[in-house]
């Protein structure tokens, strides 16, 4: 086989058949086939496209290109969620020891961030003590005995994604479904779970800005994960502003923590709450949506959900008193309020600003060797639709350094958009694929 | 400026602009720009294309890589000739001496051929002791003083070519009438002439299988020529069989004297009064088509053609005398021929085929070490339309190697196709573009 006849195939219009594509992807990760003509192949295929089965192709060849987690250690259906990413997203917090406190088996490995925000290990380490450096045996032992476990990525899932994500990164070919829904699933379905649940962003702050778009992605992963065996299920989420009000590490958490204890924004406990209730019926532990939903807003009134994540910080070394005395959190030094210039409605908020300006206050990493300040970020007070007058709080912002601070409101006050009329309501959960 | 946002703008269907394609071809020249970038570039305009600026600027900035010969020592309007290649095509070398003995200068830069047989350089080789290793101020004088000189390519025209044409080879990214027109047209640029007559080969046997193609791309190489404000004309020639009878270095070379004699090919004496007329015409030494080709019937008729040959083979130190007595070039120890199996006529010869037998025999390059055997090939006897009886000799086998001559013998065979129906007459010339 040779990786010319290979481009000139797919570059016609012609479909790679399933040897094609693994052979393919084998011989790129070995080093064997070049850059140059991976990424001559990355364009034909963003003009000509990979039909489905492709797709399906391409994606388990990056899978077994690499570990794959065997999570046949933790009894019971193990149920992943993966979010295609927004501001604001402090969903793994809450839904982790939600879903877990019903009953359903979280096997979560995770990485850090890059980006507004720290990733999910970042926020975690908000809770004094907590580490994700354990070893496998005893993540297993610890999700079998109490239901949830989290570590940093230590297995080498899909190499071949990573080594293919940087080339298309660096040759403008990363706009194409196939690839992008591809990227996501073959990292997915190496870390072993047995069902899916997708949460795909759609909106100015997410990755797909257009609704038709993030729709195609959904369908596109929904049948990866579906011909690779594995029931899986991808909702459409609103991201047209950052989800919930906080915007910051130890402030996501505290958010987090408020939506386990049923006092969360709206929004975010609709889609902690949505996302929650298709894992519980993925996993089998309920029937009928009614079903998990009732589960779910028991554990959170009786608490359970509440001392859940309690027991989960303890397990991995953090302080648990947190979890009830959120002041034991990092807080910044100082804060300050940004307020509104005019009177009227919330008719726009630029999502990526905000997240800009937590990377501003030093809430995220501009490279990988940056230190993060969980201490920082933004709460907003106002979001989209709300009526304000002239000197209304619109956000609060937690500073440690003060030219940042002048620099980070300067920045969210522009992102903030304010208009006379009303307008009209927006959703948080647009659409589900099944 | 960055290769990224060039990439997104071809891909986007864009038009780059010409200081963006000089800095691309600059950057990429001195290496600043990754392989991966430019064969990602190189395949989004295999889909989106380039517009006739941009070609140009393409060309421009590819001639502008690397030496540009300065012919203004020569006196007198220079042409230079170009063909696209085919088999059988010993035009040069008769050519050359024909519009030089009317008073075309022609200086004459060549290279060493990879392929069915040797280039230009290579064939001339045929005449004992002809070297091409002059220095360029000899190469001046002699052109100056008997209006004809060769040499092998010292300086380094055109860089960013073939670096880049390297690239597209191995990335399925030549098949671009801009590209390719661009890739041709830039050396011819950077030899420096001051009309240039391109000669596109059009069938089965060259680049260019269909006469639609080949009108594209001598379209776009005559506006190139033009837009670089050189007078520039194209001719579209059949190759849908070997141009001529002879096939091999030292055969070509009889065949190229038998036409300067008047006594060769039909098709190939067409052929190359047709390019000589042109110029002769482009170099201002005839005003009408009928003088021009009056004149060059003229030094055929009286010999100064043949006489024009043999001076330049001398002035380059080779064997005169071998002009006049073609036995003294090289000849292979063994003839054979081969016969036709029934009646009928000939409607169809392979024509890279007949080119494969004389590589077999060893008259071609296989690799760029390889060396070659000049006095081996093929004369045909028999060519499409013509009729034939059955053991009628269809071509004769020059040979050094006895099982080398039973592989091309059995080819050779198959690359004739002999049918009942007479066929459709070819014309050697199909077309003009100016």
């Amino acid at each position: 086989m040779r990786m010319y006849d290979l481009i000139v195939k797919k570059r016609n219009g012609g479909v790679l058949e399933a040897d094609e594509i693994r052979w393919m992807i084998k011989q790129y990760t070995a080093g064997n086939i070049p850059d140059y003509q991976m990424s001559a192949m990355m364009m034909a295929v963003y003009f000509q496209g990979m039909d489905e089965k492709e797709t399906l192709e391409l994606t388990l060849a990056m899978r077994d290109s690499g570990d794959i987690l065997d999570l046949s250690g933790i009894k019971g259906v193990k149920v992943d969620k993966h979010s295609t990413g927004g501001v604001g997203d402090k969903t793994s917090i809450t839904l982790a020891p939600l879903v877990s406190s019903v009953g359903v088996k979280v096997a979560k490995m995770s990485g850090r961030g890059l980006g507004h925000t720290g990733g999910t290990i970042d926020k975690l380490e908000s809770f004094p003590g907590f580490s994700t450096g354990i070893l496998t045996e005893h993540f297993f032992d610890q999700v079998n005995r109490i239901g949830i476990a989290i570590m940093g990525q230590t297995a080498e899932l899909a190499p071949a994604d990573k080594k293919l994500y940087a080339l298309r990164d660096v040759t403008a070919t990363v706009d194409n479904f196939s690839l992008i829904a591809s990227s996501i699933m073959s990292k997915k379905l190496a870390a072993g779970a047995d069902a899916i649940v997708l949460d795909v962003k759609c909106g100015s702050g997410a990755f797909m800005k257009k609704r038709e778009d993030a729709m195609r992605l959904a369908e596109e992963m929904v049948k990866i994960g579906k011909g690779a065996g594995k029931s899986t299920t991808a909702f459409l989420t609103n991201m047209d502003q950052p989800l919930g009000f906080a915007v910051g590490n130890a402030l996501e958490v505290k958010e987090a923590i408020d939506t386990l204890k049923g006092k969360g924004p709206e929004d975010f406990t609709k889609l902690c709450l949505t996302l929650g209730i298709q894992m519980v019926l993925s996993a089998g532990i309920a029937k009928e949506e009614k079903e998990a939903e009732e589960m779910l807003q028991k554990s959170i009134d009786s608490g359970a959900a509440l001392d859940k994540l309690a027991e989960w910080v303890e397990a991995q070394g953090g302080e648990k008193e947190a979890v009830y005395q959120t002041e034991r959190l990092p807080q910044s030094r100082y804060t300050t309020v940004l307020t509104s210039p005019k009177d009227g409605y919330i008719g726009h908020i630029t999502c990526d600003e905000v997240g800009v300006c937590s990377l501003i206050l030093g809430g995220g990493r501009e490279t990988k060797e940056s230190e993060i300040d969980l201490s920082v970020g933004i709460v907003l007070k106002k979001k989209i639709g709300d009526p304000v007058k002239e000197n209304d709080v619109l956000a609060e912002i937690h500073y440690n350094d003060e030219q940042k601070c002048i620099q980070a409101k300067e920045r969210l006050l522009k992102a903030y958009s304010i208009q006379e009329k009303e307008p009209g309501h927006t959703e948080i959960i647009l659409d589900k694929v099944m």
